[in-house]
């Protein structure tokens, strides 16, 4: 059971998000990769509306958001980048192998910088353009984007079990990016990419991560009159 | 002078882009890493409309973008995952000492998904939006996101010459997210940003990797009658 109060590995995550958020907080990137890897972590939990803005919390990450990593000597941010770090712990999540390893990465990366920016923005457009009446417009102009980035990701995973032989950072980051992808039809056009999520999403350890998010936001769940 | 048609390495650019592309293709950021470590590269060229859509471009680069980085053994894309792999190479991109190099890495994916998403957000309303009677609300809708991003990106930096002790992969990138961010005013509210990307690119590696890059466009520019 990797949250454990002394682990020596600290992850900063929320007490409480709104339901919009459940479950998509991203230090859902780093338990899920710890629980694969089974190394212990203990939770560090920013509390209240505005915790976040803490000078301590910039100090450890600039843009006021989580996870933020901590380990001896090292303090890290960027969910990204931490995955990076644990992998170069344990093969399960990066391989050895120079060339395997920098594919893994490559797909990791695209993930988070040629996929995601297109589904978050499709995402925004919903959120920034809500009652307003361009909203739909804004919308349709900017699905083809991420339609067509899923549509390339979709053939170039085939009927694969993972982006490359075996299961990496490169997939657990893209199968996150893709489940936060709500936008109806969006994934679902590609039966390969719904099998994709399912593969990832079923694995013990992304369960396991998953309990452990929601598990906090029930204990601090605000009481509402 | 790194660009060698000798050279082991490849990378995969265009050999023509409108004016609004020039200068920000993103195989400037390979080529910036490899005149830093006058490491010597072969261009590969994609030539005219569509050419990065062939079925072995998609092969290398399932989304048709550049570059697409080669050497013996190795097809790499994503500018970020071919960074590290050259920063592996020598520590002029990334240190090797392990904690530094992990918050290298932070900063270069802090880049491409926590800034680099926003900026880019911000140019696709104007981009998408053109004619449209809701541009310039769409604009302001996702302005803010980029400003906070800056802003926080400002205060991180404060008076530092570079985001960490030295200049890594980290700063390379960063500096060329903020390069590309044309919107008027954005960066410019903050003049360590200012002072920051000029450092950046006035390093001679820059101005070697610029003029590649404008070399080529210049050579096969469409003959207009």
């Amino acid at each position: 059971m990797p949250v454990d109060p002394e682990a020596p590995i600290e992850v900063t995550a929320y007490n409480w998000v709104p339901p919009l958020a459940v479950g998509l907080v991203k230090d859902m990137r780093v338990r899920w990769a710890l629980e694969e890897i089974e190394l212990p972590y203990r939770e560090r939990l920013l509390g209240g509306a505005g915790g976040e803005k803490s000078a301590g919390h910039i100090a450890d990450q600039p843009f006021g958001q989580v996870p933020v990593y901590k380990e001896a000597g090292l303090t890290l941010f960027e969910s990204g980048a931490i995955l990076i770090h644990l992998g170069e712990k344990d093969e399960r999540l990066l391989p050895h192998d120079p060339n395997f390893r920098a594919r893994a990465i490559g797909w990791m990366i695209a993930a988070l910088n040629s996929v995601e920016p297109f589904t978050q923005m499709l995402f925004m457009m919903g959120f920034v353009g809500a009652g307003r009446d361009w909203q739909e417009e804004a919308k349709d102009a900017v699905r083809p984007f991420a339609e067509m980035r899923l549509a390339q990701l979709s053939g170039a995973l085939g009927e694969k079990e993972w982006l490359e032989d075996s299961f990496t950072i490169g997939d657990l980051v893209m199968i996150d990016v893709l489940r936060a992808a709500r936008e109806p039809g969006l994934v679902a056009a590609h039966p390969n990419l719904v099998t994709y999520v399912e593969r990832g999403t079923t694995r013990p350890a992304f369960k396991a991560a998953m309990d452990a998010q929601l598990a906090v936001f029930e204990r601090n769940e605000p009481v509402t009159a």
